[in-house]
């Protein structure tokens, strides 16, 4: 009789494929390395796909530490758990995130934050508890991991923190996107802004995560969804995906975009999102919003370091600047809720994937992504 | 029989006293004047008592339009109303107040603005609803009121939208309070922030208004709350306020405020409130906060106009800042549960009143405030 993998390889390292990063900016390559069984509060996880994000392709550019295993979106299935974890088991179906969820800590415990204060983010390898690689070349050398993820693998290992058991009803591709991505575009309009039915929204950048934006807010009951790109095709997509109005700041006639969006919303958005990573934009999306209770909310990482520079005058009228990290998404409790609402035929997720590869070619996916061709691009690893 | 006063005055002019600023700057001089009867949706109010905001000064020191009557933190009682008043009427005991709430425009009808959008805030001259003035000179020359209130005058005239009636329980002087910089303080830490039991609170600037945050922290709960202040002796008065802990900004043995607050509240505390009005302070205090839900609240009008600079990636982290005036206080329906929550002895309002002037002597009330020696310099015009 054939075993079960998990009990031919459970409390063993398995030997498997990855695509490594040797240098900043390089192709990946895929090379067999040995994976280490999960320590205490760990979790070995085989992944079934993967997707590319941004943050990737930003981390992927910098210096470093190399070799090294990106990826943080993606779905799989939990091949063997160390000790201690008893919330998943062997054949669970999992979503790995990168922001932890330890529900001890004060943050996790409350609802206002979904910044764990017991393992910070950091884009500085190692596990979170002992700070150290689950990987290894054949040769033994360390390979870092990458934002408590690593998923461009056909296995990893996660700190429990970082993990949730999802329904095995989601398609495998589509449960990916709910990693990282989609959920924070889809976070930042319903649990950071808390679009009220009816609101008038604004969106600059439409990206996977701007358009994530319009969908939450479609969910959310808004009755204006406005998106400024400079690509007009982004119109067509996100019509599907909650947008009514669109805006290409190189065809607002003289006007700046604020000046468009203040007229199109009688005086300014109730809600605005910048999800580009420009300081100016930023500024351009508060000035966008209403006076009184205008909210903008900041996704984009800021791409040159650069300060944000508001006027004071018009934030003492009743506005406000909020930044989030995954779109307020706390990964224990909500990302099974948008699990939920997409088997419900509520949330859409299907038009995010534009592209899809075999492992193998994944530096497909990162010349697409380079080239503003793709939203997402899955990367099945078991197919 | 006498008359009462509303009998022989109502629908006529009223001659009285007002102290009139005819030069920015200069010493206001008490002058006859006349006061029309109010028009339609306006309200004429004996003034009982006012009391001098840091607001009349910097308006009093600029260049503007002269002659005017200052003063817009007053209590009174209704002398005479126009038409289609029925909200109040004659001998109502009334608080006016600088920021419309008219009732009928869409921030008027939502919880989360306070910011009046038929009748916005205007430093400009002129009723509400048709721009003119309801105070001459003897001579017949405009005088030019301030702040939709103009209480600097035994009687004014306001807009049924900058009015509320109060219980007549209320202490004359104590009311007055209640009608911008104490209320506005209160309500920034009450509706704006919305501290929690239990929280931490840092407030940088300890005048009325951050003394007021300090009364609004404790009323709602919170656990530490840190005044910043460079005068040691506002630490004794915020003792009866609310303030837990004090820093002195010269005494922080060369580290920044910020990273004693953070070491006082492990991390940052959960509000930040600025309320001077400079720049460089409300990044200040935006470092203070803590990262996951730390939300800075800004008071102070900037008072060189500059941009306020923060860091985009402490912001990502869950930080929020957000504006307000009159700290999120709707006139309407605020102020008579302040007025209820202070006759129930839950609301200290006696702490602010340091100094009280017969209303010969208001410039005595402008020298102390420019002196920095009093918090509220209440000027009896019934006494």
């Amino acid at each position: 009789m054939k075993k079960a993998p998990s009990e031919s390889t459970s409390g063993k390292a398995i030997r498997c494929k990855a695509a490594l990063c040797r240098k900043a900016g390089e192709a990946l390559v895929i090379e067999e390395i040995e994976v280490a069984p999960p320590k205490a509060c760990e979790v070995r996880i085989k992944i079934l796909c993967t997707s590319l994000c941004h943050s990737d392709i930003t981390c992927w550019k910098m210096n470093g530490s190399f070799p090294r295993i990106f990826g943080h979106e993606a779905f799989g299935v939990v091949e063997s758990v160390g000790e201690n974890v008893e919330e998943v088991k062997e054949g669970d179906y999992v979503i790995p995130f990168f922001l932890a969820d330890c529900q001890e800590c004060v943050d996790c415990n409350s609802e206002k934050s979904n910044m764990c204060s017991q393992f910070p983010i950091d884009l500085k390898p190692g596990m979170p508890r002992d700070g150290t690689s689950r990987f290894r070349t054949l040769n033994g050398e360390v390979i870092y991991d990458f934002l408590a993820v690593s998923s461009f693998a056909e296995y990893t290992v996660v700190d429990i923190s970082h993990v949730v058991k999802v329904s095995s009803e989601i398609a495998v591709d589509k449960a990916c996107l709910l990693s990282c991505g989609v959920a924070s575009g889809v976070g930042a309009a319903w649990k950071v802004a808390g679009v009220h039915k009816g609101a008038t929204v604004a969106i600059f950048g439409l990206g996977t995560v701007g358009l994530a934006v319009a969908e939450g807010a479609r969910l959310c009951g808004a009755s204006k969804v406005i998106g400024v790109d400079l690509n007009p095709n982004k119109f067509e997509i996100g019509k599907k995906l909650g947008l009514t109005d669109f805006i290409n700041p190189k065809e607002c006639g003289g006007r700046s975009v604020s000046e468009v969006i203040k007229e199109l919303t009688n005086g300014g958005a109730d809600y605005c999102f910048e999800c580009i990573g420009l300081a100016s934009l930023m500024d351009e999306a508060f000035k966008s919003s209403r006076q009184g209770c205008g909210k903008t909310v900041i996704l984009g990482v800021e791409m040159h370091g650069a300060p944000l520079s508001i006027s004071t005058a018009e934030l003492l009228r009743g506005k406000s600047i909020i930044g989030t990290l995954f779109g307020g998404i706390k990964g224990k409790s909500d990302i099974p809720l948008l699990v939920k609402r997409y088997l419900d035929k509520e949330l859409h997720l299907d038009e995010f994937i534009t592209h899809e590869v075999d492992f193998q070619d994944i530096n497909k996916a990162f010349d697409l992504l380079l080239q503003g061709k793709s939203l997402r691009c899955t990367i099945w690893l078991d197919k």
